[in-house]
């Protein structure tokens, strides 16, 4: 398993953005987290409001703590809400189950970090996540 | 862009409160922060409760958190609980989601500051916040 | 014991920033909590750097905390450091041990608040902190 | 007074990793944060630790925190080693005092913004924040 590069996530930062714009998106901000959860690159378009650096990461931080994309932890959400109230506090404010939170995974299957996007309607933040992970090569996993 | 000065921020919270005498209004706590989110004025009315300097920032704070006045981020927060549920956690407590956190935008549209108002019916913690912004000869966005 | 109203926290605010311009300090926060610790006024100057309401606020809970000044605290702390330490912790970050929080204490020496000042110089804070209590009529205690 | 652009911000990174990487600098973290402190670009370099990213941060936040570059709060911590344990507190882990945390100053001597670098050597760190605040066409503060 080769750990996600710097290069690689800050091309998925670029590309994400340029298709946020593409698309016609609210401001965007674009998180990348390595494998451990931990920032790789971050990108906020002026006027992005200034929580959405937390919650781009933690849509993705989110998602790699569970192990499924954040789509899927909204679902889940939405059939236990006593146990995900308690996740927000047990991942300390690191989880957001609600779409754009985007598991990248290599050709094995390996997840290598994830992308998170918070600025748009989570439909469209995922769509860029995935957009951007794809043109890197990589395999993306909504969950 | 000019930033928000304490001149303007501290005629807000007076017009606030007595805009609040004016409809009688239960006590006030009246807060204004900068685009940053941080704190350039604040009053809080002979009994007005103890949490109340918290609640109004937090009505402020969430509004330039999610680039959208409080009364928005009630109605969103009705559409997906858990994901608001998740939001305060990630902000640290920093968002209220019910009006009277409103956004203080310049002449051209620019996001300079916000006010939060707690003490009586949301609806009518808005209606002073909107007054003193406006008094201001600044743009109210309540959401 | 009458409480300390909102009307005479405002007079201190404004006297303290005079106090400080007439001194030719740096720009000031001024903070001014009734004796539960809570805030009732605070009014930052431009350019006063963003974590001075937190440490204004801080100067003028530890005071009201511990019961003394935060001259007395620092002094203290000198002697007791790894307790200042843990309080720092007790208290949330509510604690200051610096010049510049003033207790407010009425005629017959109760305690019905506190100043705390953060800008310039420790002692040139608690000066402008010692002014404005005094200029409203009450009884400085700079520890 | 113009805020910080994301293109201003993006080009800061790359320039400081540049620099760094001219000087033979051990694997870098750059982030850079606009006048609120909030984050608007970072970037980590393969191998540079995981906690990085929050040190990084933190030497930014904090120098806009005190409104005075790291290296300044550093000699100021020297001097008044129990108030600055208690900024940590009352900052909730945002301010670091060590080089490498450098103002963005605009041609009008306005702050809009900090760079904070961790990896290397605190001088190192703080030599690229400068060259990367230069090359923006910004004034640096290292205070």
């Amino acid at each position: 398993m080769q750990p996600l590069l710097l290069k690689d996530a800050s091309h998925m930062v670029d590309s994400a953005l340029a298709h946020g714009r593409a698309l016609g998106c609210h401001p965007l901000t674009v998180a990348v987290l390595d494998a451990g959860g931990h920032l790789l690159a971050l990108k906020r378009e002026d006027d992005s409001g200034i929580l959405r650096p937390r919650i781009a990461q933690a849509k993705a931080w989110g998602a790699l703590g569970m192990g499924a994309g954040s789509r899927g932890l909204a679902a889940r959400a939405a059939d236990a809400p006593a146990f995900f109230q308690s996740l927000t506090t047990i991942s300390d404010g690191r989880i957001a189950p609600v779409p754009g939170g985007v598991l990248i995974r290599d050709s094995e299957g390996h997840v290598i970090g994830a992308v998170g996007i918070s600025g748009d309607h989570p439909d469209r933040d995922e769509a860029c996540a995935v957009h951007a992970i794809e043109s890197a090569g990589h395999v993306a996993d909504a969950g």
